[in-house]
């Protein structure tokens, strides 16, 4: 049986998870890939502090760079993160030769077009499943199950704190910073949330599962992105649940003739399909192709033996190729095929519009008369409840362009009949 | 770029379908994969319908033999269904050192452990991920994504007829009959629905989602399989929807220390979890492990380019190993490691139990004491309206073995306090 030395970059949540995976699920990986996969190194600056797995003696190391070019090592798996010495590490091992896997979503959405450039070049293996959602085998199942389908939509959820805040904050109706407190005390939400509760996390995905089904890298920095934090109240939520939605902070990735969008917004989904179903810290990735209409990927899309799953997952994939002398062809980014990527202005969908009216007559025969002007359809108004003398009045308008509804939205501050700011979120029904 | 020919044995729906993707996906294919996969044969007794596809010249044939040996093909793809001549060719090709693509669930049910045993011998790849799931690639997913998880649980929606069925059932509060008769006007049901209603198609699956996940060919022949024909009706239904739950056909593959649990039965889950919210012809599969705890996989269980899709997903790995000269380990069955499978009474689980009592004191008294008697520990028992002097009594149970749930259903019987027969279905609750 074929040894192949594993060195793992970085000892520390999902670090430790890999190491734990490799050591005690062996005979597993063994029978499965014909293999002897066995963790040769693990480097990191701290080599003391105890991560709750017991390493064989010298394989902790605190020098990456000799880890990278042990001769045990052959597939080297980077778990540092951020863009700083995680692409230094990446270049280098590449530039050597060995197959990398990665589970760094920033890295790959900022510098991805240049790392699969080098591994091609190299004639190495850039593997990164758990780069979007965590435990969930999405890219996988895009890569190779979608291999022969044209895919047009991708839905995701897929920043775990986000989702839980939104579940508690239904769940109790309670608003977000008390919501926030509680899962950082949880464990569920860092100390500074802003990667996570501001969209960021969630659009390094979206940009990395638009590379991967149409084969360019996006500018992350102008894309459009929305989080929750100051977005989502309990009011909206609770309005969107008695009319069968749930909010949640999704990524949209759809591509048709005339373009593609790509963002990151609070958006209403039915509360009992698919997606609305997807609940506290789990995450899915909903898609439609040509051939394969909808499937979807549900599971934890963070967590240390998760996360650590999907990564052994890419390092068997590697480890099987070196096995073969072979390797897997780049086929993200290829600059040559990358589709427009519309506006935000150019979004379509129906809307979800929570409008502050003074309650007075002629008010919402105003509102009306915007969205009529700027040729959006309303598919209902209700209103729903008064007070201090303005009228909470909720608009779902049939398909729009974004920047239709905005017009409106404008021309009604404008006309002098509204409270407070409107809340505009839209709709997708897969 | 390598050029790798593709024989279809066998021009129906799926065989059509993959004919479709193959010739006008051809473009996508050769992006994701770096590979020229092309149709070069497609063999079929009926060499004259149309199936809407525009064949090149020359590719159809009526001679199955002879395509499996052109050496224009290099993988065989066998699409005819059944255990007959499928398992000669499948047989032959793989005889013949060519790698095999099927989506033959019964064949690969019925003798995968001879058909793997021969893949193995002549160092050919047998591919099939379609036998299972129709369009989802759960058996990519499970085989690769989790190749380092040891897997303890795993639920799936397996018959898209079934799901049709359950949810127009439960929609419409319709009898099973009705549905089926609708359903089959509509070509969601066969003219003759056995192996969908009665469960063996669902088991069948089962038997493959185990044989993957613990590496032994259970004996299908030998498995407790209920459908949903005389068994569901909408009263249960019903019941259950007050509950919170949802009756699915649901297969279940738990394995413990003790054995495996391996069946095929109408099950309550949560109507407002990921498996209860899988409508309609859409199928699922829930897995769980000791590293990733839950994921999803759902999709279109059936039709033709779902189907295609998946097959085409298999056909590519196929090919990228040819073009490799390396292959895929057979990692199922290996009869050493088969688990035992537990008597049908050994599951566990709580339990769904409608009774019908004689509304007269001490009736619920002798029910009650039935299943104290019998050591199951009653978590509630409710009724729901009398009718011709006789209660309808719904008791859900603590977990319970079925065999001790059976034994107080028989003393209730034999207690002379019962009318209609009850009815019974486990919960499981992921």
């Amino acid at each position: 049986m074929k040894k192949i030395g594993v060195g793992v970059l970085g000892f520390g949540t999902v670090g430790a998870g890999v190491a734990k995976g490799l050591l005690e699920n062996a005979d597993v990986l063994r029978e499965r890939t014909g293999l002897d996969i066995s963790l040769a190194r693990v480097a990191d600056l701290d080599t003391t502090s105890d991560r709750g797995v017991a390493l064989p003696a010298g394989v902790l190391v605190s020098d990456a760079m000799a880890a990278i070019h042990d001769p045990e090592v052959q597939v080297v798996v980077e778990l540092i993160g951020g863009t700083g010495v995680a692409k230094k590490f990446v270049r280098e091992a590449l530039l050597a030769g060995k197959p990398v896997v990665t589970a760094n979503k920033k890295l790959l959405a900022e510098s991805g077009a240049e790392l699969f450039a080098l591994a091609a070049e190299k004639g190495a293996d850039l593997f990164f499943g758990a780069s979007v959602g965590g435990g969930i085998p999405v890219i996988r199942s895009v890569r190779d199950g979608l291999a022969a389908a044209r895919i047009d939509t991708i839905y995701g959820i897929l920043n775990g704190t986000c989702n839980y805040i939104l579940t508690e904050m239904e769940r109790a109706g309670r608003p977000f910073d008390e919501v926030l407190a509680a899962a950082q005390k949880l464990g569920f939400a860092e100390a500074d949330p802003t990667l996570d509760v501001d969209g960021f996390d969630t659009l390094h995905k979206a940009a990395i599962l638009a590379a991967l089904a149409h084969g360019f890298q996006p500018d992350v920095h102008n894309l459009p992105v929305q989080g929750i934090r100051g977005v989502v109240g309990p009011e909206d939520i609770a309005l969107a649940g008695e009319l069968g939605y749930r909010v949640k902070l999704l990524a949209v990735v759809k591509n048709a003739a005339d373009g593609l969008e790509l963002r990151v917004a609070p958006t209403l989904v039915p509360a009992s399909g698919m997606l609305g179903s997807v609940s506290g810290v789990f995450n899915a990735a909903m898609v439609h192709s040509d051939m394969d209409d909808w499937t979807m990927y549900y599971g934890r899309g963070a967590g240390r033996l998760p996360t650590a799953c999907t990564v052994i997952g890419d390092i068997a994939d590697a480890a099987r190729n070196l096995a073969a002398g072979t390797r897997r062809p780049v086929t993200m980014p290829r600059a040559a095929a990358a589709p427009r990527v519309k506006a935000p202005g150019e979004a379509v969908s129906k809307f979800y519009v929570r409008l502050s009216l003074k309650d007075a007559p002629g008010s919402l025969a105003a509102a009306a008369g915007a969205f009529a002007a700027c040729g959006v359809s309303i598919a209902s108004a209700m209103q729903h409840g008064t007070s201090g003398g303005f009228a909470t009045v909720i608009v779902l308008t049939h398909e729009a362009r974004r920047a239709a509804v905005d017009d409106a939205l404008a021309k009604i501050a404008a006309a002098g009949v509204s409270g407070s700011a409107p809340a505009c979120f839209g709709i997708e029904e897969p």
